[in-house]
C-alpha cells in the first residue's frame, strides 16, 4: 500500500444554513479544500452522508455533487455508516489512493438537517439504531445515551458535574472556532440546569442538529511532496470496526467495543500508543460519549474518563487535549460531515495553523468518528511528515 | 494494484418476500456466497443499498448486517449510487483487495422495497433523480425514461416493437432462472398492449419493485488460487463515471455519457474491445435503457440498438447475448442488489454453470450497472483465469 497524506481542507460555516441547499454547502467546502491543496485536478471522490433521503429527499449524492462541483464524469461514491459516514469516506479515499488506482481523491461529508421538521430529524437520526428492535419501541439517541450515562454513573461513580465539564470545555474551545455553530461558552451551572431531554442527558449535554459540509483532499505521498506548500499531514494508521447497533445486544453499556477495536488497529498500523497522541478529536455526540471514548482509546483507564474530564487533562494545555475544535457539541454535528471536520481540525493542529486553539508542538493527532450508539467506529492517526 | 477475482456467489430467490426482513435476505445471500467460496473468514464487507432509510427506516446497514451475519466487528461500509449501488460495492471491494489492505472481502447488495406502499416506493426511487429540479416538479423514472424513448424513436426510428423485443427476450431468459421474480415468458403483443405507465413505457417495459439480496466474495489472485475449486473469475477491468443526474442538464437524451466513459475505462483497463465480450448483463430498468446501453457500450452503432434487439443478436446464441439472467426486467430489480446479481450471472456463465441459460464457450463477460436515468455507471469486465 502506498502512503497517503491530507493535502487540503475546507468547510463551510456550520449552523442553521437556511440560505443554502445541501449541494451549495458541499461545493463551498470542496472548492475550499481544492484551493487549499492547490491541485488542478481530482481523480475520484467519496461523500459521507447519513440519510439525505430522509432529510432532503435526495439520494444519488455522489453524481449530483460531482456535477455541481463542475466535475461531471468524476467517479464519485456516497458512503454511509450513520454518524461515522465521514470517517468511512476518509478511509475509502485513503484505500483508493493507497491501491495506486488514483493519486488525488476528495473525501467529503455533508448533511442538511434543518430542512427536516423537528420530529422528522429525530426519526431520521433514529434510523442509525435498530429499526426492528429499538426504533419500533420508541428508542431515540438521547434515550440510548442516557441509559449508557446512568450505567456509567452506577458502575464507576461518574458524576453529573463530570458530564457537564465535557460541555463546558468543548464550548470554550468552540468559542475560538469561527466555523462553529455555537461559538459561545457555557457554564457548569448552565449545563446542569438546562432543560432535560432524556435523564440524565440535558439539552447542553447533546450535540445539535446542524447543516454543514466538510472536505479533505488526500494524495499519495509522492504527489503530496510535489504539490504541498504547507506541512504534509500523513495518515499513518487507520482502524474500522463494527458492533451490534442495538444496545441490548452488547455485553456492556459502558464500553464501546468498536471504538476499542478500531483504536487498537489504528495504533498498531501507526506504530503509536495512546501516550504518543498530542491532540484528539472524538465523537462527543453526547457528553457521556466523550467520557467513554477517551477511556476506550486508552487516554484514561476504564471508569476514569469522568475524573479525566473534570481534571482539565483534556483541555488545551492538558495531558491530552480533546476536541479543540469545539467537538460535535459546540462546532455542530451535521452527521455525515462530522468525521471529515475532525480530520480538518487535526490537519490545522499539525500544520500549526489552529490559532487560538493551537496545541503547542502537536505533531501526532487522532480522530475517532462513531455511528449510532457505537455500532461503528473509524479511527485515523495523522503525523506531520 | 493486485489482481482480484470473484471466488464465491450467492443470492436469495427474488420477489415479493413478505416472510423475510432485509437482514434475513442479506444473511441468506451472504452465507450462500461464503459457502460457494469455501472461505473460513472475511476481512471486510461493502453493502450496496440505495435507500433503506426511506424503504424500511433503517440506515447503518453495514454494522447491522455484519452483526446479523455473526461477524460483529467486521469493517463494513454501506455504499450508494442509486440503482448502481451494487456496482460501486463491487468496485469498492475490488479496490480494498487490490490495495493489499484485505485479502477476502464481500461485496453485497440489498433492497427491501415492497414493505413500502406503492406511492412511497415511487417517491423513494425518485430520490435518485434531482429533487430540486426534477422530483419537485413531479418527474418519476417511468416518465424520464419515457422521454428518452420518445426522443430515441424520433432521432433513430426506433419502433414500439423493438422496445417490446427487449422485454420478450429478457423474460424468455428469466424463465430459465430459478431466482427470478417473474420467471415466465411474455409475448410481443402482450408487452405492446400492457397497461400504459408513461408513454411509450408500458408496464411490461418497466422493471418491477423487488425484495432481494446478492453477494459475491472477492479475493486477491494468490488467495483465490489457493482456495478456489471452481474456475477463477478474474476482474480484469472496471470503470466508473458520473453525469448530471438531471436529464435537462445533458446535451442529449439518447446517449448516456457515464456509460460511454465507464465502458471505455473498463475496456482500456482490461485490454478488450466490445467484440471481445461473450456475454453481458446490462441495466435494463426500462426496455429503452437496454437499447441505449448496448449502443453506448459499443455492441451496436448509435441508433442501431433497436434493430439489434429485433434481430436476435442479443439472444443466447446471438452475436452478443445480453441479460441471460433475465435482466432487471424479469429477474427483478431490488435496486441496491442489482449490480451484484449481474456479477453473479457473469460468474455462472464464465464458470459454465448457467444451465439452460449457458452461453457456449463464454470466457469474457461484462456488467453495466446504472444509477437513476444514467447519472452514474459502473462497468466491470471479467475473464476466466
Amino acid at each position: 500500500m502506498r502512503e497517503v497524506a491530507i493535502i487540503g481542507v475546507g468547510m463551510n460555516k456550520w449552523g442553521e444554513v437556511w440560505e443554502k441547499s445541501l449541494r451549495d454547502m458541499y461545493v463551498e467546502a470542496a472548492v475550499a479544500s481544492i484551493k487549499d491543496a492547490g491541485v488542478d485536478h481530482i481523480d475520484g471522490m467519496y461523500v459521507g452522508s447519513m440519510t439525505p433521503g430522509l432529510f432532503v429527499g435526495q439520494e444519488h449524492l455522489g453524481s449530483l455533487l460531482a456535477d455541481y462541483l463542475g466535475m461531471k464524469g468524476l467517479p464519485c461514491t456516497r458512503v454511509e455508516s450513520a454518524c461515522a459516514s465521514g470517517g468511512v469516506a476518509l478511509k475509502s479515499a485513503v484505500l483508493e489512493v493507497a491501491s495506486g488506482h488514483s493519486n488525488i481523491v476528495i473525501a467529503g461529508g455533508v448533511e442538511k438537517m434543518t430542512d427536516c421538521s423537528g420530529d422528522d430529524a429525530t426519526y431520521a437520526l433514529a434510523t442509525a439504531a435498530d429499526q426492528e428492535y429499538e426504533v419500533f419501541h420508541g428508542a431515540t439517541f438521547p434515550g440510548l445515551y442516557g441509559m449508557m450515562a446512568r450505567r456509567h454513573m452506577h458502575e464507576y461513580g461518574t458524576t453529573r458535574e463530570q458530564l457537564a465539564h465535557v460541555a463546558v470545555k468543548n464550548h470554550k474551545n468552540g468559542s475560538k472556532n469561527p466555523n462553529a455553530q455555537y461559538p459561545f461558552e457555557v457554564t457548569l451551572e448552565g449545563v446542569m440546569t438546562s432543560v432535560m431531554v432524556a435523564d440524565p442527558m440535558r439539552i447542553l449535554d447533546c450535540s445539535p442538529i446542524t447543516d454543514g459540509a466538510a472536505c479533505v483532499v488526500v494524495a499519495d505521498l509522492e504527489t503530496a511532496r510535489k504539490i504541498c506548500k504547507k506541512p504534509i499531514v500523513k495518515i499513518i494508521g487507520f482502524g474500522h470496526s463494527t458492533d451490534s447497533i442495538a444496545l441490548h445486544n452488547r455485553a456492556s453499556l459502558t464500553k464501546l467495543d468498536a471504538t476499542i477495536a478500531a483504536g487498537e488497529k489504528a495504533y498498531k498500523m501507526a506504530g503509536k500508543k495512546p501516550t504518543d497522541i498530542h491532540v484528539a478529536e472524538v465523537h462527543d455526540c453526547f457528553t457521556i460519549a466523550e467520557i467513554i471514548v477517551i477511556e476506550d482509546l486508552g487516554f484514561f483507564p476504564k471508569g476514569k474518563g469522568g475524573t479525566g474530564a473534570e481534571s482539565g487533562a483534556t483541555h488545551i494545555g492538558g495531558k491530552i487535549p480533546v476536541n479543540t475544535s469545539g467537538g460535535l457539541k459546540s462546532k455542530g454535528h451535521p452527521v455525515g460531515a462530522t468525521g471529515i471536520a475532525q480530520a480538518i481540525e487535526i490537519t490545522h493542529q499539525l500544520r500549526g495553523e489552529a490559532g487560538a486553539r493551537q496545541v503547542k508542538g502537536a505533531r501526532v493527532g487522532l480522530t475517532q468518528n462513531m455511528g449510532g450508539s457505537g455500532g461503528s467506529t473509524v479511527v485515523h492517526i495523522m503525523e506531520v511528515a
